[in-house]
């Protein structure tokens, strides 16, 4: 057996305390696997005295995470602190710079600065693994890096969240409002007490900027990403999704078309029948089409034991002498990614309309969708009422809503038909449009 | 960049051939990710002039595969012949004792053999890798070999024949008969002639063996395994399932208990909110319990592509210089299961009986039931009558089933429930008894 391989980690929240915890649970089975012990033999956390329920005395306390980076007693250095700038960017930095393998879960950082470090990584010739940052305990990563390279990808596509899946979970199950669900989430500790980085679709959109990388070979572009979260969707509009034979979810979808890469994050009509609207709560789900194979990845997206799981794995690679370059290829083989304009999406639409109750309104919004060339699959037509079981304060007020669901047309069309109909004084307020996702 | 990996591959069918072609069409893709240039450089089928659809014409044709395991020229052994016995494994062998790295899809040779191979593997220090020989393109091998070593695993379960899971949906989906739904299957390729070795559960059996070894560290034990196929399995049983939000799958299930290592094939009742109940048709999926994580992984069991898929995963890994024990650990260290048995199995059931219409009988059922402390959550009696949309010829005339759905019970309670029941004479033939697995 080799020598030891000596890990030092910085942030002992939930994630580290399981790191710690797991590794020293697993030793020998970690051990036999990968023939050689995996030691974690220097922590750095933000106090000292903290009981975070697992045994730290046989490991050495470093005050400055970016001392640890680069302490001689470590070969791997694993960040676990968050943040896409500040300490933790300079504790990689520094590891990578001094030649320690790096793993780390840190999604922000990755999204904004993963090409450079990769190639900090590449050029000291150790390994960046980054399984824990996207979808927590399902090992997309190592999917995309290491199962499907056979593959040309055409579509990759997730519930990202647990967060929104959550909340969009319960409101789809309950009739709940989004406010409502959202105050239980951050009761049980699903939600922060600012959500924004959640619900609003940026914690999505830093995983997916990682995804598209790894799936189409493109440097990673999380400014080229349009971001819709959550916070509009209206008990009814769960209703409808039911009734009409789909769930909705929060996803974050890449895709290569004629146009380029589109990367978008929006609620999105899923299939009942397709395996990603089958994953309530906080699971995570990743499904992947390739020309060779068609995947989904189900599983924990956060927690400290799943997190710690993907971290593990990733410690466990560099024990064994594993190394796949961050973002598969060589960071200079990556190109630019053409940005794919999402007024030229091709998808079916949920179209969700406050209409005027008078003559000729039906016919208008059918001859103004007719003139853009758009086909209708279903169209749903209800008297003004309270949601079924549901708690919407609004929706007994509410004037009829009038539900399209369309076959596939664009992203331009849907606008101009929407606009057409303004100006024609049939809609009452802001159409609810949502993205339909087919499996 | 390193020397060209040469490839040399045994067997040429469906498989073989998109091999071929996955790697011309991935060449550089390939290259960029491993470091080296994979180049297909010999070949050996049963056949030489049939067209395959490929370009052979820069590959050696080598007559004798036992020959091209061997070849100087060669540095990867693909085979993809099949059978457990003769020339595939003389030439796994032979490839293995020559130094040579090996990929199989081979589920029966591993199943007979694979621990022997792997000891032939580590003594060269040469990879064996099989992650197409257990559900095709779903990289379950490697998730167990590298994503979840920081985990100990409490259950694998799995649809792992894409013969049966079709089979079982147009079953459920079109109330059409067994028979009727295997001459469909065998009409479009997807059964055998003889489908035994599928819808007996054989093949379901060889795949389950593999991923319990991988699992639990196990010695390699298909023997320990109870099979039992889907040809008992009528549409009363998938519309009961139905109205009881069950859906019926053939599993293999390996799970740890106090008694040791259950491993069991058989059709399997799962609950429809499970990720697994919603996996249809040639589909398979794989569900992993674990202390951290629990995975569920969804994707095509078989078919030329996703197969090829698999296959260069793991030539890419040895391109790549990644090379894993082939059990994970050293076979010196797997252990010798101890197997449980099926009499202490725990869990639910789906019971149905058919019985003699008079009085008393309904007492009878209860009292036999109780007396050996199982508890009921669903009892179903029905007026006899045709199924629902089916064709089951027999349903018309059948006496009136009554079914039981019990809470978590032991094998041995149902099986001493049944024979009680049965010297009361209150049964008809023979019950139907399918267990529950619960998510």
């Amino acid at each position: 057996m080799q020598d030891v391989l000596n890990v030092g980690i910085a942030g002992l929240g939930t994630v580290g305390a399981s790191v710690v915890r797991l590794i020293a649970k697993g030793d020998n089975r970690l051990a036999q696997a990968s023939g050689r012990r995996i030691r974690v033999s220097a922590v750095s956390a933000r106090t000292k005295g903290t009981d975070r329920g697992i045994d730290l005395s046989a490991m050495r306390w470093v005050d400055d995470p970016i001392k640890l980076a680069t302490d001689p007693g470590i070969d791997v250095f694993v960040e676990l602190m968050g943040g896409a700038e500040g300490t933790a960017k300079q504790a990689v930095e520094a590891a990578l710079d001094a030649g320690k393998a790096v793993v780390t879960a840190n999604k922000a950082l990755l999204a904004a600065h993963g090409v450079a470090l990769a190639k900090k990584a590449e050029a000291k010739g150790v390994a960046l693994n980054f399984e824990a940052a996207v979808a927590g305990g399902i090992p997309v990563i190592k999917t995309l890096r290491e199962s499907l390279l056979g593959n040309e990808i055409e579509r990759i596509y997730g519930i990202l969240n647990g967060t929104c899946n959550y909340i969009l979970t319960r409101m789809a199950d309950e009739g709940l409002s989004f406010e409502e669900c959202l105050a239980d989430a951050q009761r049980l500790g699903y939600a922060e007490a600012d959500p924004t980085f959640d619900v609003d679709g940026f914690d999505t959109a830093h995983k997916l900027s990682l995804l598209t990388s790894l799936a189409f070979g493109t440097l990673v572009d999380t400014k080229g990403i349009s971001i819709e979260g959550i916070r509009s969707i209206k008990p009814v509009d769960l209703k409808m999704a039911d009734e009409l034979g789909y769930r909705v979810k929060l996803l974050g979808v890449a895709q290569r078309t004629a146009d380029g890469v589109e990367q978008r994050v929006h609620p999105t009509f899923v299939p009942k029948d397709a395996a990603i609207a089958q994953v309530n709560g906080v699971l995570n789900a990743v499904a992947i089409d390739a020309d060779a194979v068609d995947l989904t990845l189900v599983g924990p997206g956060a927690g400290g034991n799943a997190t710690a799981s993907a971290v593990i794995a990733d410690i466990a690679d560099i024990a064994r002498g594993h190394r796949t370059a961050p973002f598969i290829r060589p960071v200079a083989q990556l190109t630019k990614p053409t940005r794919a304009p999402l007024t030229r999406h091709e998808g079916g639409y949920y179209i969700r309309l406050e209409v005027v109750d008078k003559p000729g309104t039906a016919a208008r919004i059918a001859s103004r969708t007719a003139q853009n060339n758009i086909s209708l699959e279903s169209i749903v037509q209800r008297r003004a009422g309270p949601t079924r079981g549901g708690t919407d304060p609004s929706a007994a007020a509410a004037p009829a809503p009038v539900v399209l669901i369309t076959y596939a047309t664009t992203e331009a069309a849907v606008s101009r038909a929407l606009k057409a109909m303004d100006s024609d004084g049939v809609l009452i307020g802001r159409p609810q449009v949502i993205r339909i996702e087919r499996n």
